[in-house]
């Protein structure tokens, strides 16, 4: 009797690219060598007090199962922050509280598609969003967008051209995961307009939406569309209020049959943590508005650290995006997820090293982004400055090494 | 343009049976009666004090993302804990948490099936394993047990007879949801010799282990194959330690690429929450042997009550479980779905009314059960009293209402 076979879907789950350089980070940390973390989108900010403040108060002496909709008063304050911060009209019944937007966007694909329906992304995306669509049978099929135009969309026609018969809805994310770009107020109101033509959905990923610089402002999809059957949002605490831990994630929709058939799903894992929930209600009830005003500015000033710093390491090209806490560099090198296990397993520079995410898998289509990498400028500037000296002086040493590993 | 449509996928996936009711619950409890809840298995048991200690002993200011595969002093006292209790020699490396045995259980049929394959589980069931099969894609196949067997597994051939080229494994939850039965080392045993033979998965739902009652004494698969490569032990918190809220699980196995493999879906969710998993390390450290046996006794009284109570009721047919809580009872009604919605709805007895789950949600096979209800027995001993009057009570005003309610 042969070893035991496990399934093709669960072998054809890429392992995240954000992780799956972590082990040599770990080896790189028992050596004694800090390593900056630009490779996952883990903020260095400190939680909210008045999260751990809810943590402090909850009281219930059995920690019992939350409903499968989410906590109530969780619904409700969400809603009354998004109607205050953002000027809308959100009504808590039309939240569905989720495990991270990840069990959101999980719970979404299920629930819009059947296996081998297909979703329409934009090409680099976020890379778990492909592990979402192996997990419930989804085919992704990608637009390109091209580092040269800021990752903007392409015209409406090379997206019309990509909807089939089994198209179920287009996902974007803005502002972006892992390009940074804020798309327009037009851009999202084509995809409206496509969607609204042939019948499918729009998910709107918004879990970076407060994160906008110059001079953005917030744009959410329900301000051009704010009772639209076809748009979902998908929200997170995560980033915007550094809670990662928590797993605090929602989807947001006016129709009332994704939310009563997503409802069963939800009720099939029974619910999201309670103490967690509780704590994050307490929390959007009382924390002030400046908290995220101070987070975004933080973020401002890391992003222009970063732009300034890359602007000295030679043959570096990128292009400062608008929002989010992400940017997308093209490196001079041929492979860039050689050049970041490098710079990990052989390179270290004053007794510290760079961790950056290889962009290759955030890219659907196989072969782009190999000289890239996602930079996530999340910690605080003098260790941006330090961890690009790092990929600086990396460089010239990698191609001391091998001088081929050049990029033409 | 018409109504825009949902999957096939998700419009079948069932609501669950335990908690479809929960509407007329809630409406009976604006009216001011007091409801007995016997539908879900939410202990009234206060959570360990130790895993309270643990929250308010977390002081990382960031609450940031755990380990995909979860936290590594939760893995830890959680192998312990099992070695010390069950005298078993699992390792911290067999361990992957999860956001409750819920999350495993999905990934596991995610990682062992692909869409269409087979899973052998026993009728009745655990009413999410059917949800979580849709959610996969995954065809249960029902093997019978009978109420009059006190639901012991049918002979092996009955058993053989369902396994196909498509099968992949077999489910069993010893003791058993929503049964109570639990399944002897024999039964086991004759289990694993058919997963040895067939080469396919064995999955031990151990949710409920520690809670047999009588002259039982717990039993895990690893006492009887300890390192065997087809088998995988789901496990939880949930119910052995009163912390259903904190929604952690984990899957067990010495097969380093059902690991491997469920680790990739495990990062496509990033990770399960930081702070309930850091208590329920420190919980596990700290925790006395003791709390769960006080709790077993505790439970034994409960179900000893209940049968006492039941046996007053004229026409209810069940057998006394060893383990779990719960308990699969006749009622001497046609319909009993009807007949908890009766008592939700339009029945009280001195301000109080009686909340049991519809058995016909636990069996798999259209037609089955539907005379019963599960009863979970996690009140304490006065309100299973009290809870159980009111069945007798209903069933009177039920029969006088209409008499042909009557079961022949």
């Amino acid at each position: 009797m042969g070893e035991i076979k496990l399934s093709q879907r669960a072998l054809q789950t890429p392992p995240s690219p954000i992780r799956r350089l972590a082990h040599l980070a770990s080896q790189a940390r028992r050596a004694g060598t800090k390593v900056y973390h630009l490779n996952i989108g883990q903020p260095d900010i400190e939680s909210p007090p008045e999260f751990y403040e809810g943590v402090r108060r909850f009281s219930d002496k059995v920690l019992a199962y939350e409903a499968s909709s989410g906590n109530d008063r969780l619904r409700e304050a969400w809603s009354a922050y998004m109607n205050k911060t953002l000027g809308l009209a959100t009504s808590s019944s039309d939240f569905l509280i989720t495990t991270g937007a990840s069990e959101a966007l999980i719970f979404l694909f299920m629930t819009c598609c059947d296996p081998g329906d297909e979703f329409i992304i934009f090409d680099p995306t976020y890379a778990n969003y492909i592990g979402f669509a192996a997990i419930a049978g989804v085919k992704l099929v990608q637009v390109d967008c091209a580092m040269k135009d800021n990752f903007a969309l392409p015209d409406k026609s090379a997206i019309e051209s990509k909807i089939t018969e089994r198209t179920r809805g287009i996902l974007l994310c803005s502002p972006n995961n892992p390009t940074g770009t804020i798309y327009s107020k037009e851009e999202i109101s084509m995809l409206l307009e496509i969607c609204d033509r042939r019948n499918i959905f729009f998910i709107a990923d918004e879990t970076y939406r407060e994160f906008v610089y110059d001079d953005h402002t917030p744009l959410s999809v329900l301000h051009l569309a704010p009772r639209n059957d076809r748009v979902i949002v998908v929200d997170s605490l995560s980033k915007r209020f550094s809670l990662c831990g928590a797993r605090i994630g929602c989807l947001l929709t006016s129709n009332k049959q994704v939310l009563a058939t997503t409802l069963n799903l939800a009720q099939a894992r029974l619910a999201s943590p309670t103490l967690d929930q509780w704590a994050a209600a307490y929390m959007l009830e009382n924390i002030s508005l400046d908290f995220v005003e101070q987070i975004k500015r933080k973020y401002e000033r890391r992003r222009n650290v970063l732009f300034d710093s890359l602007a000295t390491v030679k043959g570096a090209i990128a292009h400062k995006p608008g929002g989010a806490f992400y940017a997308v560099v093209q490196l001079p090198v041929e492979n860039a997820e050689h050049f970041a296990s490098y710079l990990l397993s052989e390179f270290s520079l004053n007794g510290a090293t760079t961790f950056v995410a290889p962009a290759s898998g955030f890219y659907m289509q196989n072969g782009r982004g190999l000289s890239k990498v996602r930079i996530a400028y999340v910690l605080n500037e003098s260790d941006i400055e330090s961890a690009v000296d790092v990929i600086k002086a990396g460089l010239d040493s990698y191609y001391t090494a091998v001088p081929a590993r050049r990029s033409a």
